[in-house]
């Protein structure tokens, strides 16, 4: 596809991408994509990020149920950022966190500390029993 | 500083940077931070980044006066991603991308190409005049 073509890939072939709450705003998460990464997520409609842990495709919400469906996808003036609009399903409010919380990005720094300022809405011990 | 030691920085001792403004929710840009960089913009209360391209730190807004007031850090479940609550200054409404747009995520996929879906509020040309 030619909109893969136009991407600049990393030395490892990858781009970072944000994952933005549609409907809240919210920035929930941020994961990496491969070509086949991107490719898969244009053609699903949902989010399939590059492990680079597991060192594989990674089909966000397929052991959880937490899937993101793709809304709309954007690039950057650079053509090496993207940036997903999302709904989180499989929960409400959304949980895009491992942790059970609704986004990654729960620690605030306070007076030189970080801080958890989100709640679990899940345990995390029962998000992946599939 | 503590909270510096807590982030796990990669192998060129850099994170991403997510920038997100605070009032609209829109995420205009995104960038790498140092532990120096990261220090800065504690300090300062403005984003100070890391550029990779000029190897140097770099004050956003130095030259374009399009500064980021910095409200809130966040940081993620891995502790190796930052997220910045900012208001962009110098411009109304903000200009962070270097093409004198508001976000540099202007490019969205529509039938299988990236379209500039986003005006330019500023002439670049104008921009770096200081």
């Amino acid at each position: 596809m030619d909109c893969l073509d136009q991407i600049k890939w990393d030395d490892k072939g990858l781009v970072p991408v944000i994952a933005q709450e549609r409907d809240s705003g919210d920035v929930v998460m941020f994961a990496w994509m491969n070509r086949e990464a991107l490719a898969q997520t244009i053609a699903r409609g949902e989010a399939v990020y590059w492990s680079r842990s597991r060192n594989r495709l990674w089909h966000k919400g397929e052991e959880s149920g937490h899937v993101q469906k793709v809304h709309e996808l954007r690039l950057d003036c650079d053509n090496d950022v993207l940036l997903l609009r999302i709904t989180q399903q499989g929960h409400e409010p959304g949980i895009a966190c491992h942790t059970g919380r609704h986004s990654c990005f729960y620690q605030r720094l306070d007076e030189g500390r970080w801080m958890a300022v989100e709640p679990v809405l899940k345990d995390p011990a029962t998000m992946y029993s599939k």
